[in-house]
């Protein structure tokens, strides 16, 4: 058996944004050369642009989306899609073209991890409201991701710090829904989800810990009993289970206990309670993991950061650490030859 | 006007927990001694307790709960209220005993307050189990203080660390309970409290974060509506009124900015919402302020901690931020003389 170096689809992000500069740092740096094979999916015109601020030289090799993908790639591979003009598109500014740009490389990244081109995609940041433009059901990645696999209904996003990982039972709902959305049901799905995603990502049994609901756990009942009727008994469930798990802890002390070592990964009920805590920890090294489906997804936590686009001053940290993740689920899963000869147009045909 | 040093009542906490031994370290401490006069009330035997653990020699003044407390203080004076004997007292075990000793300092110190003896009470740590187990209805500090000053409904915690914090419109409460608590009239209650308090304590005008209830601050009424139609129109409001205050703004963001100095405050909207970033940021230097009373009340922000009471390696800086505070507000509020002639007893009666 082959041991091949992974490949990566990589769709650049927001052309609006620091994505094309971070796609074109990703694509310069050696040690992501030297570990996986890149399959860039965008405009040449627009990484170009991006090179340019990042102040970068791309060596790669260029196809159309008609060309068949090669066997080997000695070099990264960008597949110029030709879907995004700079001089169409106004940096710092969403607009249906950014997003559509966005959309496109996405939806060729998925199709070339579906057909079995690459092992894992990764992109550099989305605009949500240029999404939303581009494609009015865009409600967030897990959404999208759930209308193209409605066969693979587990999608969910996990948050990645270098030692420390946060799922969580609720996402981009409002407060007022959240008490209803915990149930033991999905405490569970999304705890059996954390340890399988966490084991293809090269933990041997992670320890997870469960954050309560309410203040102070509940406080014995005295400030809420989903910890009493929910949560604990979930727990139990799992622990029956053979999960390295533990918890209800309240929620204001577990990730100091984490960042300490304690645990591998939180489980949260609501999205704040884990983002106030990540964002604290590691706000520059964050990376999300698009987790439950086929194939890995991996971006940088942050945004598209209108705010300092085309400066070239983008940190590529998180972007790196991202690929780097996408490279040791694809390694997990996969050591074979990749499948060679499709083209992009064919990639995109399968989640059309 | 004689500018008078600010004179504190400070209340030996639980005594099963870290209590004595941080109050010990406080009566010993050469810079407090120096900035502050020390009313300790609890029992002498407890105390010495604290102090053989703290492996530090007290110097202090004995008077018993029927003395009358002097004109001058050259040296912290111990109000010896018997209420405690270390032989009677399980450490690392709460009980109605220990809780009793801690309420009944608290109690006096309270009193001493009132009576214009002292410009501030400050405490160190309770147990919330055995506070319930001396006093059924104590929910929590704030609900205590409540029942205990009815004419003063105001009553609300701050967290506060060095250059950063943090007030709620809601607290020890179900999360299912809290979009309903937001109200509008309830942030700028808060609002209005904070910047007061803050004023107090130092801040010139301070500078006011308001978070979001909703992950991404609602976007834009996708994941809730409470942003648009109860928290924006607030921050107008208070903004109108001269506040300097912002929001709302995303909860996972509205720290990491804060903690780099744009903000000195957040309002937050629920518990965990502040409290998990606050324990993030400065886990052992936090420190609790009970305010909106006639008499500024503070504590550390960490518990009675029975897993290490006993072995002298409790860390005595939160309690020494808060004697600081303490005696900053109390120097705020007053620099005359403060009333001596009163007794233990006395003050006691005040809030019987």
């Amino acid at each position: 058996m082959t041991d091949v170096k992974p490949r990566i689809a990589l769709a650049i992000g927001d052309p609006a944004g620091v994505g094309p500069e971070l796609a074109a740092r990703i694509v310069a740096d050696e040690d992501i050369r030297r570990d996986m094979d890149l399959l860039v999916v965008g405009d040449a015109r627009i990484l170009d642009e991006g090179a340019r601020v990042a102040g970068v030289v791309l060596e790669l090799d260029h196809l159309t989306a008609e060309d068949a993908i090669p066997d080997a790639m000695p070099r990264p591979v960008l597949l110029d899609l030709r879907n995004g003009d700079p001089g169409d598109i106004e940096v710092g500014t969403h607009s249906v073209k950014s997003g559509r740009s966005a959309l496109d490389n996405f939806t060729v990244a998925l199709g070339l991890g579906v057909a079995g081109a690459a092992g894992a995609v990764a992109f550099t940041p989305f605009n949500k409201a240029a999404m939303r433009l581009a494609h009015p059901t865009y409600d967030d990645e897990v959404a999208f991701l759930r209308e193209r696999f409605p066969n693979e209904p587990a999608a969910a996003e996990f948050n990645i710090l270098p030692n420390l990982w946060n799922a969580r039972v609720s996402s981009h709902v409002p407060m007022s829904d959240v008490a209803g959305l915990v149930t033991q049901e999905r405490i569970l799905e999304m705890l059996d989800l954390t340890r399988q995603t966490m084991r293809e990502a090269g933990f041997a049994e992670p320890r997870i810990a469960i954050a309560a609901l309410n203040p102070h756990a509940g406080d014995g009942g005295n400030f809420g009993r989903e910890e009493i009727d929910i949560i604990a008994p979930a727990v139990a469930t799992a622990r029956g289970r053979g999960l390295c798990c533990d918890g209800p802890f309240p929620a204001d002390t577990v990730f100091w206990r984490a960042r300490n070592a304690e645990f591998d990964a939180v489980l949260t009920m609501y999205h704040d309670q884990g983002q106030i805590a990540m964002k604290l920890i590691g706000f520059d090294s964050g990376v999300t993991l698009l987790g439950g489906l086929a194939i890995p997804i991996l971006t940088p936590a942050h945004g598209s950061a209108y705010d300092i686009a085309g400066k070239g001053i983008a940190n590529v940290g998180a972007s790196k650490a991202a690929l780097r993740l996408a490279a040791s689920m694809a390694r997990a899963r996969y050591s074979g030859p990749y499948r060679s000869g499709g083209t992009a147009l064919a990639a995109k045909a399968l989640l059309a």
